[in-house]
């Protein structure tokens, strides 16, 4: 089989490596689509080479069918569709006994900390499946895992049906963010300044301001009846994006703190105090949120389809992140299946 | 009747004054103590003057009897041990119809956006007063306001029994903290570099580090069994307090935010992606707070009379200012009732 190996910093190199069986309590997955998301880019950028190393099958977002099953795999078969939820967690760490095993001290997410999903056979613990509706087609469910992300973040705000909601960013996960809670029966506004991001909102159906153009907060208070918004979800990873979210609150309002912001920003602190504002950091998701993403996909209720900017062979995955490094692509789906020297078992989107 | 009154930056001058009768559904107090906060200090500075102006009677930390009772006030009788929760709201903006009227948008705060208790007699709506204990000292009583700052503050972590807390900084407010959470049942150990302040706490009994000699974090680390804390409180108000807050944290844990802040403060948002921290913004107080501050004073499960470092007459009011600058004095009260030129009507502490 063929695999797509990250070897240091800016390159990827598709390679031919052996099929290894699949141990006790594991199965095989023959993958299908593989997306590549913004951690993967940091992975390309070198920044994270101290976790990933540099001999590393990358890739995260994927979905596939079932190959082969190792022993002391019960409830599973051959041939059904599954997606991954890509975490293994210690059990014994304070956070796990805690009940918050997403947030395990020792967190393996496999993708980064071992080995993903970019290759023709990926053996994972059967414990990490997610079945798939036969009906979803494999690409759209390639696109499970980062709508997991934006249920998790949702689920995080507690949000309730007509809330108010403010979205600031609008890539793949402010996009998902954005119609995950619609489907809740949230009002919301998203807020990018990307021209190419907002044609991709506003053909979703999106309702989506520039803050180059317009004073956002001033937009916010008049659509609010000058109460503020009940939710802000930050999603930028910018500076100025942490302001945005934090002055377009209610009292009492809650930020989802969802981008990553390797740095510590300048946060209003009074304005929290001011208006008894909540921040809640946001990570990855739990099985729940996953099963609800498959429901919300599957039922067509989050049509993720249009997210998907391009479908590229395995031989171009290179190009393919150079490409997502352009910023005019919103989600890029590599095709393991058909092109890594595997009979295809993708299905038309 | 004498009054201290804040006439600029810097100077507090005592003035007689005429006493007018209670309005409709007012009542009149005669004040016994009016304690100093650190808000009051603020408008000494002159921090304040767009709000509190230059002709103000200030004050909002009290005790005292009734002394009159306006028309329509029903349920109060003259004589009665009261405080006062200094807050009136309009009702009718986005906060108020959403039940969170202590954070009205056109909240008028007592002793700051109109007149306070440094006064023989003050007369204040019927609906702002909390009744006191016959038993209770009224020196005591005059700090069952910042009690109710600490009642609201715990209320806001949602705090639980044997919870581990970390409260930074040992001013009155973090030491009322650490007082209330321990009467919840909560472990609880306090960080303040200022000797004296560390040696108040130490005299209540109180667990204390001092930030400028160990290593906070490790410590707190060692204390959960490296898990981190439950709940921080930062009540420093310094940058450096806020990222101790942050990093004592546990997965899931909760950061109130207490102190002021004047403006914007580095913050590690990463860890609170990482951790899924929640930061929780906590403002003054609701009723339920001071009824249940009433509670714990009066029951002695609190004992703030400890943290009363002097009693000063009306006339060294200024002097009192000056020496809370010092750092040296933890709560000072000014005795009203016996100096303003009325009967006294404080009993000792």
């Amino acid at each position: 089989m063929r695999a797509a190996v990250y070897t240091g910093a800016r390159t990827i190199s598709v390679q031919d490596r052996e099929i290894e069986p699949p141990g006790p309590g594991q199965v095989q997955i023959d993958v299908a689509y593989t997306g590549i998301c913004g951690t993967d880019l940091h992975i390309f950028h070198g920044d994270m080479d101290a976790r990933v190393g540099d001999q590393a099958v990358i890739g995260h977002e994927m979905s596939g069918r079932i190959a082969a099953l190792g022993a002391q795999v019960d409830g599973w078969q051959t041939g059904l569709p599954v997606t991954v939820m890509p975490l293994a967690w210690c059990g014994a760490c304070p956070a796990c006994r805690a009940g918050h095993e997403h947030i395990c001290h020792h967190l393996d997410f496999l993708g980064i900390d071992s080995a993903g999903a970019m290759q023709g056979r990926w053996n994972v613990a059967a414990s990490t499946l997610i079945a798939l509706p036969p009906a979803l087609p494999l690409e759209r469910a390639a696109l499970i895992e980062p709508v997991a992300v934006a249920v998790h973040d949702v689920r995080r705000a507690e949000l309730r049906a007509d809330q108010k909601v403010v979205v600031v960013g609008g890539g793949p996960v402010g996009l998902l963010i954005t119609m995950v809670a619609a489907a809740d029966g949230a009002q919301v506004l998203l807020v990018e300044p990307n021209g190419y991001r907002r044609e991709v909102a506003t053909g979703l159906g999106l309702r989506v301001l520039d803050p180059t153009a317009i004073d956002v907060v001033g937009a916010v208070e008049e659509w609010t009846g000058g109460a503020g918004a009940d939710v802000a979800f930050e999603v930028s990873g910018a500076p100025a994006g942490v302001d945005t979210a934090v002055e377009v609150l209610a009292v009492r309002g809650k930020l989802v703190m969802v981008a990553i912001h390797p740095v510590p920003r300048p946060v209003n602190l009074h304005r929290f105090f001011w208006r008894e504002l909540t921040l809640l950091g946001a990570r990855l998701y739990r099985r729940e949120d996953f099963e609800r993403a498959v429901e919300l996909v599957g039922s067509g209720r989050v049509s993720v389809e249009r997210l998907i900017s391009r479908v590229v062979p395995l031989r171009d995955v290179a190009e393919a992140f150079t490409a997502l490094e352009s910023g005019e692509a919103m989600k890029v789906l590599v095709d393991i299946g058909s092109t890594a020297g595997e009979e295809p078992t993708g299905e038309p989107v």
